[in-house]
Formats: structure tokens, sequence, C-alpha cells
């Protein structure tokens, strides 16, 4: 049975897993469909190289700092919904408790049936404050330490991802070559990754496995395809 | 003071910006960071066209899908999560009443305070179910219609970022004199961006406005410096 707690663990856990997923899904696929589109026009590995070096760089930048930016908009949403409640408990508590009424009522409830609870909460204007925040506004405490967290989770999953499609680019001399060998490397860790990313998240595997490729897959292709049309 | 309809609205409202946010940041800033990058270390324009648009086409199919995907899952999780509080309201009644007094234990609640609205909620199943689902396990029910919505906005936002950096390079002949141009270009849609993004999710303004070249701003000059410094 879930008891809260349990819950708070498995959302933190899910939290990290989902950075980890928001990083490796677009490190293992852009930076790939980058190579492969290049491929489409260039002949030399040097060029398709630094390209996806600059890609790599600039998309694990952009995705930790835009999550470092989001975790924070988040707690100082949080924070100044809180203080709002916070006002509108002290001030107006009236017009609060008839919240509550209004809150129960959407599951059905009168006024009669909830107004115990009305009658407990006015007592504990904090426990009021909490419950507000998570019953009308539906908003749960952020983890001050996650923007940071989050930030270096997301970029470090973008960089591992990305150097896997790469790899092949740095080994062999011709794009052609280095091509194949990269859309067999790349296909066999976006299954394996889409795998383990379906237990994580509780959806099928094999159906997650074939998803996750399948992206890869069709933003490779339509990056060759543009690629090749204008070089 | 808020109510449930009006914060539904909002919530709606917001996920479509949340959507173009999502995709206009990351299509402003790593076509930019690539061609910037890119700048660095070769001096035609041209093949820094070709790796842009297999950028954009890559980024935006990626993050598209990515979107239709975890939009679907989302639903997919609250319609499993959902079944199993239906069986267990219907099978363990005593178990699932014994919870929701937890839920409000939560708040310094005792069992007596929350006795009426557990007796409520008993006698209308459907209406407790949708309670353990917001109250006990923190789920809105997604719009069924989001995953495709979510899957375009953000791909269209990113491709229309993406073409704004990208633009001095289709005109100008020489790196360099169409780097300096899409810099410029670019921190202004990136401050303009940011500053309207402000506006709609409740951040200072002019903070948001400089937080966003910031990540721009960063993220093309780790992408320069790297290419630079291996070509």
């Amino acid at each position: 049975m879930p008891q809260t707690p349990h819950v708070e663990q498995h959302f933190t856990a899910g939290e990290s897993v989902r950075d980890v997923v928001i990083g490796m899904s677009d490190g293992l696929t852009v930076p790939f469909a980058l190579a492969a589109g290049l491929s489409g026009a260039v002949s030399s590995t040097g060029i398709i190289v630094t390209a996806g070096l600059a890609e790599i760089a600039a998309g694990s930048i952009a995705m930790g700092l835009g999550g470092y930016l989001a975790a924070r908009s988040d707690a100082e949403h949080y924070a100044s919904e809180r203080k709002r409640e916070e006002m509108e408990v002290r001030e107006k508590p009236e017009v609060e408790a008839d919240e509550v009424t209004e809150v129960f009522q959407a599951y059905g409830l009168t006024a009669e049936e909830s107004a115990p609870v009305v009658e407990a909460l006015r007592k504990q204007p904090q426990a009021w404050v909490d419950f507000m925040m998570r019953f009308e506004l539906g908003l749960e405490k952020p983890d001050p330490r996650r923007a940071l967290t989050s930030a270096l989770t997301i970029a470090g999953a973008y960089v591992a991802g990305g150097f896997i499609p790469l790899a092949p680019y740095f080994v062999l001399s011709t794009a052609r070559a280095a091509l194949s060998l990269s859309v067999l490397v790349t296909l066999v860790a976006l299954t394996a990754f889409g795998y383990v990313k379906g237990r994580f998240t509780g959806a099928p595997p094999v159906r997650s496995a074939l998803q996750t490729a399948l992206i890869g897959g069709l933003a490779a292709a339509a990056a060759f395809g543009i690629a090749r049309a204008i070089s």
C-alpha cells in the first residue's frame, strides 16, 4: 500500500531518473542525427567531430542551465504562492474556510460533512497553509538542493549520451564508414536505454526500447535527408 | 480568489506556454551555439547552414516526439494508477478508508475530525477514487489531446527559434561576418523571449530576459571555444 513517506521517496528517485532520461534522450539523439546529417553532406570526419563536440557543449549547457533555472523558478513559484496563502489564512480566514469547503464539494461532500475538517484546520494555521498548497493549488514543496543536482544530472547525461554516436567519427577517417558504425552503436544504445528507461518509469520495457530507437532513427533520417538535399 | 475552474484554466494555458518555452529555449540556443562553434572552425557559411538545418530537423523531431511520448506515458500512468485505486476502493475499502485518515493526519487532524469525510466518501466510490488520485497520489487527470498538441507546439517553437540565429548564415557568405550578425540578432531575440517568458510564467521579466540571454551566450561561447580548440 502506498503511504506518504514511501510516495515521497518514490517521487524523489523519479526526479533523478527523469533528469537522466531528459539529458540522455537528447544526448543520444541530437548529436547522432547531426553527425548522420553531416555524413550526407561531407566526406571527411574532421568537420563532423568538430560540429558534434560543439553540439554536445551547446546542448548540455543549454539543457543543464535550462533545468537549473526551471527548478529555481518552481521553488520561487512555490514560495510566493505559500506567502500568499499564509497572508490569506491570517487576514481572510472566512474566505479560506469557504475554499476548503469548496475543495471537498468538488468530491460531492456537503458543507456539513467537511465542517469538522475545516474547524480542525482553523486551529493550526501552518497545517492549514500546507493543506491549501497541496489540495487547493496542487503544489508540492520543491527540494532546495534540486536545482543544482538537476542541472548537473541533465548535462552529464547529455554528454555521456552524446559521445556514443560520435565515437566512430573519432576512430574512422571516412564519414560513410563512421556513419554505418555510428548507426549500429547508437541504435543498440538507444534500445538499451529505452529498455532501462521503461523499467524505471513503469512503461512496458520492450515498447519503450522500440519507441526510443524510433525517435533517434527518425531524427537522424530527417537530418540526413535535409543535409543531403541542400548540399 | 482562486477557484477550481479558474485554476484549471490557468493550468492548461500554462502547459502550452511551457511547451513553447521548452521548444524555443533550445531552438534559439542550440543552433545558435552550433553555428557559432562552427564559425570558429570553418570559413564558408555553406557547411554551417547544412549543419544548422540538420540540427534543427534533429532537435525539433527529438524534442517533439519526446514530448509526445512523455505526455502519452503520463496519461498511461494516470490510467493504471486509477485502475488500481478503483480496485482497492472496491475490494479493500477498510484499508482505503485508513489511507484517507492518514492523509488528514499528515495535516494534524485526528481520526475523529476526519471521520465525517471518510464516511461521506465511502458512499460515493467514484468521487472517492477521484479524491485518492489527487490527494493521496498527487496526480492530475491529463488531457487526452495533450500529447499531439504538446509535440507540435514544442517542435514548431524549436523550428521557429532555430531559424533566427541561422538566418545571417543564409544571407552572408563569410562565417565571421555572419557570426557577428547572428550574435546580435540572437541576443536580441533571447532577451525579448526571456522577457515575454517571464511575463507568462510570473518570474521578474528583466531577470528572466538576462538569464535567457546568458544561457544562450554561455552555450555559444563554450561551443565556439571547443570548436576553435580542436580545429
